[in-house]
């Protein structure tokens, strides 16, 4: 077995040095067949790519796992902040690829650049987002008038019941994977480079996807047992990605046309009051059979759903306060999101000993507002809201994707 | 795709039933191609047997995830216990087949039997291990005259720094699988079941496994980046099962042979201060090569370790206070342990504004005793403890494993 990587990335050419064939040469040791992967077996299937128009982990097919890391920034020079922006993109490019950020055994006396733990492992898909947050747009980086009229902080919504200490940020990272550490050790390299310039705010852990952003996906399930994402915008309909998820070419600022706005929110499930609703409840909740998933109206999951329809005693088969009514488009002058959300649960509440688990809920639209309203909606009157609690909230512009050679946040700084 | 189960289990023969062919029929969604399964096919390769001479999830190839959890009994009638070991029993037998524990859409007006999140998913290897803490061994349960003579609570060991509310309790479940909402669906449907005889305690979640406990898995690395598990017991290895894990046929009390003895510990790594530190001294501390894995007195992972080889100048070449001299079976009266820890990340220490991550370290051994050695020692001398901080503690008795028909912990009330 040949892990050694001694002096590796030494002569890397400086920010997006893209060190062709370094993934391919890794050893996946990640399965237990010991397989061996040399640098003539073609590049592994599990590598997204880090370059595009739009950043990937939006339109990518949801992983299984997730990290999310809020960032306060502590630096107030600008060309701090710029100089960690081109090395989380440099960094950003390896990992992605199943790379090192740097030797994990390089000079004895020096500590390792990379922290090692993800040696060995596959690519696993891993897909890194960044997002900026309202508060990054002031005096200290000279950025007051680059602000997008979009990127606001969310207003108080129905219902919040927030924790400032899992809200808000100056920048966020998604690390997606479907290994977890992988995800884990991205986070972890991205934050050990940006010290002295940034601190970690909060972080999430997603330990099961919710949502389905591809066909080629079968829909999950979230912790109240239902599918969720079977009316999601996918990766295929790229007419909806164009109408409500990418930033259009027409709309400003510039740096944002391709970026897209992300909206973070924990919601913590009260799964100890949900399990004991019936089943009959539990399904008018959401105008949704439990076990299949398809509408009240319908038999299979992707049935169409019919919100006209009325049943024998002359009421709606799909309840007035049900989720999917109150969320869907035709209610909501048509504007969509793109769902990307993650279970999670954090061990046990201290104070209720009761599980701290729920729905870490990521949407991106080409305006907040789209969630806002939604959310103004669903806060006043969704009939889940009996069985749930939103905790934390966050708000970020996705900048476009990054072309080799560029940077994340080039439009902005640049 | 037929995934109704209206009705599954309304048949079931009690205690013990097996449903054979429950695990067969499910409907396999978990993977992308959209397999299904019937009850034609043969069973999947992905289900560790429920019943044994010994629990699974010991000498079972260490999955990918865990969740553990730590309960305390609040019913005070010795038959409620008794019921709940045998409804956790029967639940248990069906959830590693990836089988719900009832009825996930039943009866309308009731509320499911399952909670459904682990619909559609694969068995993933799912093992259930049982355990019984010394807190329970007292007048509530007319237990005071069974407790093994081996399971007392843990002495203060140098260098503790225990937080009471992620210690001990009176049962322990640990769910380990390759898929996170595998195991924690089936710790939460426990947990329900148990709900009126048991609260959870606390409670953990491990993301990657650190531990090879079979010659078929590669050596997983922990967060310091070190390939951990090397030196382990494995399940090839059946003379140190024998010799050290399994409680022998003639030690007493009878109802604990073919059980073990397992100690948790939630160690907190000082990633932060372990990143700074040289790769020189980070080898030193282990005694092992970070990248290979190998010891610093030879190459490869594999080669045997040379405690007694000196360098050039006099000193010994594996330092005096390294990890493994200190925990070598050759310094400690040859005794071993069966280590099978995960790494944890609980997301951000709100008092230090760092990682909350480390090593949840369980090990299993035929007396708790070669632990406490062990770790009396390593407290007191390891050069690793400047890195690392025991911030949880539990010690459970396992009872041997369950035959059909049989029940958890039959042999302790039986
Ligand atoms: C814990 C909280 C939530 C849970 C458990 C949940 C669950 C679900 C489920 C099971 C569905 C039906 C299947 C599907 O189409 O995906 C659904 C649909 C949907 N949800 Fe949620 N959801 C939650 C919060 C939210 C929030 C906060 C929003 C936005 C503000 C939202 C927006 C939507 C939308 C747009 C749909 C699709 C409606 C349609 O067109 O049929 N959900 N959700
Ligand atoms: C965060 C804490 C710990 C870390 C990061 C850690 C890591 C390691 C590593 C990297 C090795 C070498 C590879 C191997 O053989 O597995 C090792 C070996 C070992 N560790 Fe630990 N360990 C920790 C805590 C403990 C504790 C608490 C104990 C028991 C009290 C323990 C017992 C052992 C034993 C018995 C060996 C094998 C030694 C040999 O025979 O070569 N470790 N550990």
């Amino acid at each position: 077995m040949s892990v050694s990587r001694r002096g590796f990335l030494t002569g890397a050419a400086g920010v997006g040095g893209v060190a062709v064939g370094a993934g391919a040469a890794r050893v996946l040791a990640g399965n237990d067949d010991g397989e061996t992967r040399t640098a003539a077996t073609p590049p592994p299937s599990d590598v997204v790519s880090f370059y595009g128009d739009h950043q990937a982990g939006i339109a990518t097919p949801a992983q299984e796992r997730m990290v999310f890391a809020s960032f306060d920034v502590t630096t107030t020079a600008r060309a701090d902040l710029v100089e960690l922006l081109k090395s989380w993109t440099e960094a950003g490019a390896h990992l992605v690829k199943g790379s090192p950020v740097g030797a994990v055994a390089g000079h004895p006396m020096a500590p390792p650049v990379d922290t090692g733990e993800a040696e060995g492992l596959a690519a696993a898909n891993l897909t890194l987002t960044v997002g900026f947050g309202p508060s990054l747009f002031d005096r200290r980086f000279g950025l007051e008038q680059r602000r997008p009229a979009a990127l606001r902080e969310l207003p108080a919504l129905p219902g919040d019941e927030l924790d400032p200490d899992r809200s808000g940020g100056d920048l966020c990272v998604q690390a997606c994977a479907d290994d977890a550490q992988v995800a884990f050790h991205a986070v972890r390299n991205l934050l050990r480079l940006g010290r002295g310039s940034v601190v970690m705010r909060w972080c999430q852990l997603g330990f099961g996807r919710t949502s389905t952003t591809s066909r080629s996906q079968s829909t999950p399930r979230n912790l109240m047992g239902f599918k969720d994402g079977t009316n999601n915008i996918r990766a295929e309909d790229t007419a909806d990605l164009s109408g409500f998820v990418w930033v259009g070419q027409g709309s400003e600022p510039a740096w944002m046309r391709g970026g897209t706005y992300l909206v973070a929110r924990r919601i913590r499930m009260l799964i100890e009051s949900w399990d004991r609703d019936r089943l009959e409840d539990q399904e008018a909740v959401f105008g949704r059979q439990k076990v299949g998933g398809g509408p009240l109206t319908g038999t299979n999951e992707h049935d169409k759903v019919d919100l006209a329809a009325k049943g024998p005693d002359g009421m709606p088969v799909i309840a007035t306060n049900a989720h999917i009514r109150l969320a869907a488009p035709s209610e909501n002058g048509g504007r969509k999101i793109l769902r990307r959300g993650y279970s999670f649960t954090d061990g046990m509440d201290p104070l209720t000993g009761q599980l701290d688990a729920g729905l870490f809920f990521v949407s991106f639209q080409n305006d907040p507002e789209t969630f806002v309203r939604l959310q103004r909606r669903l806060g006043a009157s969704d009939a889940l809201n009996e069985y749930i609690k939103h905790v934390g909230s966050a708000v970020f512009a996705c900048p476009p994707g990054v072309r080799p050679g560029g940077w994340w946040g080039q439009g902005l700084f640049g």
